[in-house]
């Protein structure tokens, strides 16, 4: 078993500046990772990121990872899983008691998730249409999982702007604003140019025929006129709930 | 020489209802046209469409362009040409008096262009950026040759919406908006969105990197979320402006 | 409830010339639209558009386009949706009296549908061949749904190009053409060369290997050599009909 | 210096049937193909294929082009080469008397053009436009270097039908029938949807935007709804010819 | 009905040259098609390609597979089918005697297939590989229907090229020669090379990955460094067989 | 003139809660912003944003990039330009003092650049080669006109990972990072893999071949299996130095 | 029935430098393969390259695929497919006895695998996830039918680099490495930068939206900084064990 | 300056087993490489991999080129570099004393290149055509600079087969064999077909139109239905030949 503990004690005394990174990443090389066969169980990502590592079930049996989750939930109390189809959500209510599944944005939690923490500004996560909501909750659940609070804002797309307008204050707010669109993906541009707060734009296969599987919202808020936009891949609501969770925690760090 | 006198008679036949399109059809086909060996120009697309023939000059030798305007002119007073480099314009200048040549938009005109017909309503053409005027200036040409007035609202791109609110009111006293983008072309959905005029999306090749050339800008165009928008080739200003004048053209028709 | 009366009063007084389009909008956004959580349904698009918001059914669960359609027939008397699956359609029966089910445009009507506006010419909804009469008919009920009368002519693409000069007098009387087609997308090229109609082509997804899902058919359209073409997305009848039926309705407007 | 008396002779007795093409091939292989370095000039295709070898001079150095067209004069007593541009042409005029350059299709010719073959029908080589020639003149030199009679036809794009209406007697003649054409490459569905002639479909890069190049013309005639069409690459007329040419003698064989 | 008696009458006088080309499409424009509503059946096709009617069934019901089939069957004695999938078979199969099903071909005639016409020679359909025969069946079933005989090569890949070596005799004496293959689609090339008969080559979706559904296939062939070979559309064995076939029995025309 | 004053007061009040967001945006509305024609200088986005506004130079001709600089300077003291080429520097050495210009990155400034704002942490500018200095430099030069402080380490690519495990420390310091790499695009997943800081990745189009002018680094970045790594367009280091900045910055805001 | 004896006695002649490749060549092409119809099974493929001929399974009837194996045993004592199906390995199953299938692998075996070769090094086998094991078994799976020692070692991506530095001692010693990685491909460069030794990268079709199938991590690998790599088709694992063991065969013969 | 006898020392230690990779890593860590600003000069690549490091001079300006080879001579003797332009080889030849540069291959050399290892299997370098030659030349400087013995084999395509099977023999006497093909890329699987040595295919961008630079030749490589084939990214004729001289290298290494 991982001693967690010891990972800390190098980790702080990084922080406090009595070791190098270099020593440091030399001596974390030596701590035991779970090897379990089919997979190298990763249990000081945690720590390094401030985030749960996090299952991505697709390409694995549900075998696989029922196993890897009991890893995780042994050592961090908190399992997540993304793409979770129902066979694996299955495999793993039957191991864990209180398995939490959101089946439209097929994520499982199994154990605790944290409270939001005091002082850490909103991650505003913002949806163009109905359609883009399961990619937008995956968003809303891992910042969650990193404590980090959510305020969701769902159908406010450019073919109706009265309807975003009605929300600005809220989006002004945030700390990070994640942005799902597909189609013509021309809202993140939108709500860039109207508030002062970093976009991650999320991209989704939303749409038909020359919408590319989302390929054509993709190539929009890549080529957005409007700065303070960045983009995480197609239908990578966790991607982008990730990173703008990262801002939205790291805006409160030098207090 | 054609005689286009004939050719009027026999369409003032069919409107009038005394001769089936399809006669009409069989005895056009045996008009002549005139073949002058690398070109076969087609005197009778103006009376069919009730916009001048345009020559295409890229892949053409100035040399016969010259030729083309020449048989043009000869029938209908005007000739206009698109993609006019400017070694074909100097050769249509020593060739003809009076050459009106746009080296932004690579459009030059030999004759006489018609005054705007009064009674249609204008055709609102829009530019999201500075960088896509040349392509908006085509669509403005091909209009004005086709007698439909035309209204120029540039630089109102979705970064600052602001900009766009002021001119709603020209955008809905329009008979058709063409909305000319380049990057992320959102601004025709946006546009869509606020008013009720059909919108003819020009996508731009201004852009870089996932631009792609304009394809980022064409996708998003083609994914519209907001209903009443169709588009047209990158950078085609010039195909844009022709449906959309004769969108407002017919607009008067029933008069 | 939306009082759907003041809607009307706030936009007769823009189109009186008593209230600027700019006040008019800012009234409009202080209009409630109903927020019903994971949606929230645009009861004054009608009025700004001249027809009925459209359910799109992709990507939604039964229960929320019967929860969006019971809003939009609250208010509108009509309820239209697309991309209507068997088990989305099963669950508008369960609820809703005189559903209208076109299994083959998968398309859904509830309630009432107005009937065609006299003085409006019709549009033509032209198909090359039988496999893309589904996409045809997506045109056929928005514009009907907008009261303006359809005329459809299936199956006459550019291999046996006879069939095509049987109908030409019928394309040369509507307003607008919407022209459907997939493969090489030829047909809209070949009727616009014919005809003095504005035309909107549909690539469809018809074909197979290197038709790429309606791309081949899509680029060929872009690339008409014909004037007085634009084009919507793959498969999108819908938006096709719906930019035609608005052409066709403008063109009565100024008498 | 190669022995063609003796390739003759192995191959009419293949023909002959009193040598298996095994044991023609077998000997082949031991005859001497002039290995001069950089290249290794084939003297048999000639034979194998009735046209003559062709040197595509892209790529090459102008010294490199000459070298290989001498060894092809020394054998065949005709050497033509493609994609020359001045540079080459100057270093074969240095070298050679009476090279025949065509600057439009960027072929040289260095030797005499054999006299078309009697009783072999034409090959017609036909255009959409005028910026397709330089690509259907390609096709011309092949198919006359292969002694085949070629009738060319340019400017007869589907956006003007009555055109290609005219010259359908011409293209019913054909013992096959080149078609070259950019943009939406509409034209050999039609042709081939009228004639009962096999057409070989030529793409060209003439267009912008959204023709990228050709391919928007190439996918349309992968596409083509009417059998009978087979395509090459974008821009090579000079395929196009050699297939088209092939056939047109083929058909004269059995007399 | 049709009065296919008449029809043949018009062709056989533009054959004599007692009628021009011009006139008898005036008059063939004028003979009734059938409007069987969803589609217009085209009976003069056979007449003018030489070939039969074929019924794409991919995007058509069933029932209207029947239908066309019916139609078909009274004029001209054989329907032939394509993309047949089980349910479409077992709807022919209800309603007609003796329909014969290629399931690996997803092809069904009803009706009589012709026999082989004589003099003409065969047509060449080769694979390289077991999983490329489906594709190529369809070739040979359209040859066979046009009355062209039909030598079937199975299996001769690259990848063994002594398998090729063995059957070059049987490629020599071809009329035609279709060439179908999958993954990197060099079996053209090296049979072009080789032999001096046309070439129509026909890319299959065999492979995996970067095969893109057979997108290697064809790009490898357009590119084909040895002239003589024209290509068709991925998996279109019925396109490559209809032309290689036209090509063969053009070969004894003029005698 | 516009009065700054009065945006900023507007502004205050909003921040102070004394005015709602929906109220302000519509006070900004009524505010001049510049028409200058061909151009709509908007000089509250840097109040909005906090960075100045760039002009995009790129598709401008020299004349107007010189009036809208004219324009920022007046009211804004600094005026940057992106995609500055040779003749458009000159254009503004002729009109302005002190022009600095970095023609590896191809910005030029007007005027004075802030100073960097205390306790702001800084941002790291990473690059995998000497290549990629250019596009990196773009990112530290608008963060520097956003007052945010930059260190740069380039050259640390993952062909030779000891180079870049010498800088963890200074990258783990870091507020955010912009990690700018090209051919395969793999130094941000490694980064985000050793760092707990926000990383934004921009691809640039340094490589050749398969590298498709960046597609390659792009699309590797944003399948980063690394969480923590939003992307921006190729070659797009402006934008990636905009968010990152943004993010530097706001780190510090509760204080 | 094929004569073993004679190939290898041909075989051994070549090595022994008592007969030119050329003759050996041309007895091989007249020594029978068997053609059963569909297919013509390469005996002595096995004999040129050192590894059993394989069965691609896919596009091959169950039957078709148990014929050949059958063809394969009574040769070479050993068949080996990939791509199998349930229902393919049902009827090898029902067929045969000891069929070893890997479901995962989707690999069946019938007869008996060779054992590791003594003085051949290891092929390494590497993924980057869990969901790449089953790529990566194939390339296992030929490794060991060839005789070639394997050591696999799975889970050790980019974004826990300690994981590999764990490993990087067995790499070191590998004849060759495989590294199989999807999403954004980063592996291979890595490894390739650590160590001295030939990588084979094999990109795998893990992933979503922007991963394009594998595409993604195919164009990373192509264009990897760190020399020493090639690459094979997305989830190749069979090809890139096959050219991985080759090179270590190889490594062993001057002994 | 470095000191490269203890990057040795330590390597040796590796290699004797005194010394485990992990720590000889740890220790090359601590080791300067030099730090120039722009370039960190890695000088234990050639220690690590065999081959001199090799400057990739394609955005460098000039004068980085001429620093970083002045670091490399210092303490190798040797700098190669590619993609050197005209303007890049004046600055080495400059500075530089005995500067060999290849304006074929645009490959540049300063020092002294090492002679041919006794006992390594001559590399094999093919090309299909002429034109292949530049890129080719590539592979051939490297393995050179590697000592390994290079065997040139040009001009040898498919299209004219019999000029292949006169090098067989030579080709099968390689340690691994670099095969150099634009156009359709055939090559390398018709070689990887005859014999059983490694190949490692270059694609070319020799080609137009769907040759799409190379893509074509690409993905035809990628599809090898010939085992034993790995693919580098188009025109890197320097990658194929580092990996193909790696596996001749190690073919000796056992002894």
């Amino acid at each position: 078993m991982v001693d967690s503990e010891s990972i800390k004690r190098i980790l702080e005394q990084v922080a406090a500046g009595g070791l190098s990174t270099e020593d440091a990443f030399a001596r974390l090389r030596t701590l035991p990772f779970e090897d379990i066969g089919f997979a190298r169980v990763d249990h000081h990502r945690r720590l390094r990121r401030g985030f749960p590592e996090v299952i991505y079930a697709r390409g694995k049996t549900p075998g696989q990872v029922v196993e890897i989750a009991q890893r995780l939930l042994d050592v961090d109390g908190l399992a997540l899983a993304t793409f979770v189809e129902p066979d694996v959500h299955a495999a793993l209510a039957e191991r864990f008691d209180g398995v939490e599944y959101d089946d439209l944005a097929r994520v499982a939690s199994i154990g605790r998730m944290p409270e939001p923490e005091a002082g850490v500004p909103p991650l505003a996560v913002v949806t163009a249409g109905t359609s883009d909501i399961p990619v937008a909750r995956q968003a809303s659940w891992i910042a969650r999982a990193g404590s980090c609070p959510v305020d969701e804002v769902f159908d406010v797309g450019v073919a109706g702007l009265h309807r975003l307008l009605h929300v600005l204050e809220r989006l002004q707010a945030a700390g990070a604003i994640v942005v799902v669109a597909g189609m013509e993906g021309a809202l993140p541009s939108v709500v860039a140019g109207l508030v002062a707060v970093p976009v991650i734009a999320v991209p989704t296969s939303v749409g038909y025929g020359a919408s590319f599987g989302g390929v054509a919202a993709l190539l929009a808020m890549l080529n957005s006129c409007a700065g303070g936009v960045a983009v995480v891949n197609i239908d990578n609501g966790f991607g982008g709930g990730l990173i703008g969770a990262m801002i939205c925690r790291r805006a409160r760090l030098p207090e």
